[in-house]
């Protein structure tokens, strides 16, 4: 795996001092699942990753790390 | 279904004069699996998002139509 969605998605909500829990209920989705996201488990779906790419005000370039490539 | 990707990768397919087993082989994938993300079946995994933003110049949020959120 070479994309940092894992990464990326655990830094934006340290940053904005928001819990797992807290997020998992902004986005509608169980804690576990944003564990799994957080851990490189798995990879949520696009409209997903496009609604955390809103939820956090950054493109989703950002969110996968395609400046790193 | 939200995003984009099914038509923006369909359209910029089309743009470049490529075929779908042309595609297949530059992205080292099957012809049935861009069949598939084509017609909205399946969505492809982050990297190899990555990998279609690289090879055709474009924004992931491009690919995912975020433009149009």
């Amino acid at each position: 795996m070479n994309n940092k969605f894992y990464l990326r998605l655990t830094e934006l909500r340290k940053e904005h001092n928001i819990s797992r829990s807290d997020l998992a209920q902004k986005l509608n989705v169980s804690v576990r699942l944003i564990s799994y996201w957080e851990n490189a488990k798995r990879e949520c779906d696009f409209d997903m990753l496009l609604k955390i790419s809103n939820f956090f005000s950054v493109s989703t370039d950002y969110l996968l790390g395609k400046d790193d490539y």
